[in-house]
């Protein structure tokens, strides 16, 4: 289940695992909502018009997760929507400018819907919104917090060694150079559905290992993040035709995994996960290290984390979260 | 008109002058949209679900530029969505995951739109999607192609002038330290409607003057980015009760505006130009000016121009967007 358009990111290969741990549950496919009663709305997106609820069916006590989604209008559906067959009321004139509440046919309206049934608790808990926060990572709170923690967590990253030994997914790779120290594999991530170049979204995943996130990062990579850099985009360019100039090209602080890697998105594309207080652009690395040797490891990084996660936790426990005003 | 929610972000100061200059041409209220013709799609958001058209009504030869927005599902309209007065239309069935098309009732589906009629050229070009570039300004293009751009152009701020001066919007200002070097005005933008906080957003002015961007700063304005970081997140906790954790506070490069400010916005909202590529987080800021007196002046600063801007014309005629791969 894609979960693309919603402001929490969710890392598409931690779901891939998380549904190989429930319990197989076939229902049936639905023919109605009749009787649906919504118990708790989990989470909303107001910008994508995104809504993630809990409910129950009638004369069941399994619980359902359902995320509706508007869907963004189409040259058909707008002809359907501006005739006609639509009521409108008007809600505010001024001079040439007149905005309108307008009620288009149903069929010219379409929403997206996904039911998830029966939902176990972790469904309910993954889509219910969290609070979130911007945490300042001092290099003293890097060795203090982060670093234990990620230690020892000990993230199973097995699936990236799957691709880039070529178990799994090869049949997806665009391009590849082979070099142990500078090279890497290009393919396109998960969320992009490859139908259009405008949300055009590719990863570039190194071969050498042991580059946890931007944190390790000194001279000795820019080799690698040069021709990260210059071969990612003219493997684009080849490929899908889309120029250099037209791409956000960065890195991820915190990583949604910790072996290193590039995003490429269109520029079109306001990918999440491209704001400032996560994405860090791939040229500003390469400038910020050539300007000084140690840049990333005497930075103060900010990222965001949410409130379930395990690492705000930790910054929770030591107090380095919360602004006070004395 | 407010134009919240699309990508191309449209400052909201210059669109109001723009609308001073328009001929007063009233129209009446429209009872349906019986005859009108779409001539032309000019933009569209797939993400947030908006599309800007050309078009004009039956029997006349006047321009209308039709902005249509799905709205937000409401507490309200989700149990009219999730109820048998829905039809539905399976598209998947995967073990407990299934999607569906679903066409509820018009009432519980409601699309804002906005009409302008007649329509100027103007108007049209406005809302025309543009092709958009990241552009790579080294120290040495700023000075060559930027810098003279700018003082050509001479953009007037007398309106940023008039708010510092109390002539306007003086019954706005949220919090004011009025001291000539570190002092600065905060009160909410135009596009808040302050109804909720899930996506405050204010913007600090400084009262200094002369200091036209990010390009300018060096160590002498690490006293006012202090303050205006310290104190404008403190105005924020004791006004609306939203703690600085809370917060992205940014600078834009390039501004919209060449009068130094700061963006303070919810970190629920991902407001259009906080993107790598636009938004410079304001403690970054300080962070590398505290690293190297002139890092803003040596370093070369990626932003994303559309074909249309005036500046975007003087990187092309440089030679200096397109990528080239030979």
């Amino acid at each position: 289940m894609s979960n693309s358009g919603t402001k929490d990111e969710i890392p598409q290969k931690k779901m891939r695992m998380d549904q190989s741990n429930i319990n197989s549950h076939e229902s049936d496919i639905l023919e109605s909502l009749q009787g649906f009663k919504v118990e708790k709305i989990l989470n909303e997106n107001a910008q994508t018009k995104t809504m993630f609820v809990h409910g129950k069916f009638e004369n069941s006590e399994d619980n359902a997760v359902v995320i509706v989604e508007k869907t963004a209008f189409s040259e058909k559906s707008i002809r359907g929507v501006l005739s006609g067959d639509t009521t409108m009321k008007n809600t505010l004139k001024n001079d040439i400018y007149g905005t309108y509440e307008v009620y288009p046919k149903p069929e010219f309206n379409e929403i997206k819907t996904t039911v998830i049934y029966p939902a176990t608790e972790k469904h309910i808990a993954k889509y219910t919104g969290q609070p979130v926060y911007m945490v300042q990572e001092t290099p003293e709170l890097y060795s203090d917090i982060t670093l234990p923690y990620l230690n020892a967590e000990n993230f199973s990253i097995q699936w990236v060694y799957n691709i880039l030994e070529k178990k799994k997914e090869s049949e997806r790779i665009i391009y590849e150079d082979s070099h142990p120290e500078t090279g890497f594999i290009l393919l396109p991530d998960m969320k992009w559905d490859q139908k259009q170049t405008d949300n055009l979204y590719l990863i570039a995943i190194c071969h050498k290992r042991g580059i946890k996130s931007l944190r390790d990062l000194n001279s000795s990579h820019l080799p690698l993040l040069r021709n990260i850099l210059t071969r990612g985009k003219k493997a684009i360019k080849d490929t899908f035709d889309v120029d250099g100039s037209q791409l956000r090209i960065y890195i991820h602080y915190q990583p949604s995994y910790y072996h290193f890697h590039v995003h490429f998105t269109h520029l079109k594309f306001d990918a999440p996960g491209s704001n400032a207080g996560r994405a860090h652009l791939l040229s500003d690395v390469i400038d910020n290290i050539e300007l000084r040797n140690d840049f990333y490891q005497k930075k103060t990084l900010n990222f965001i984390l949410r409130e379930n996660e395990g690492l705000f936790k930790k910054f929770q426990e030591s107090g380095k979260v919360l602004d006070s005003f004395s």
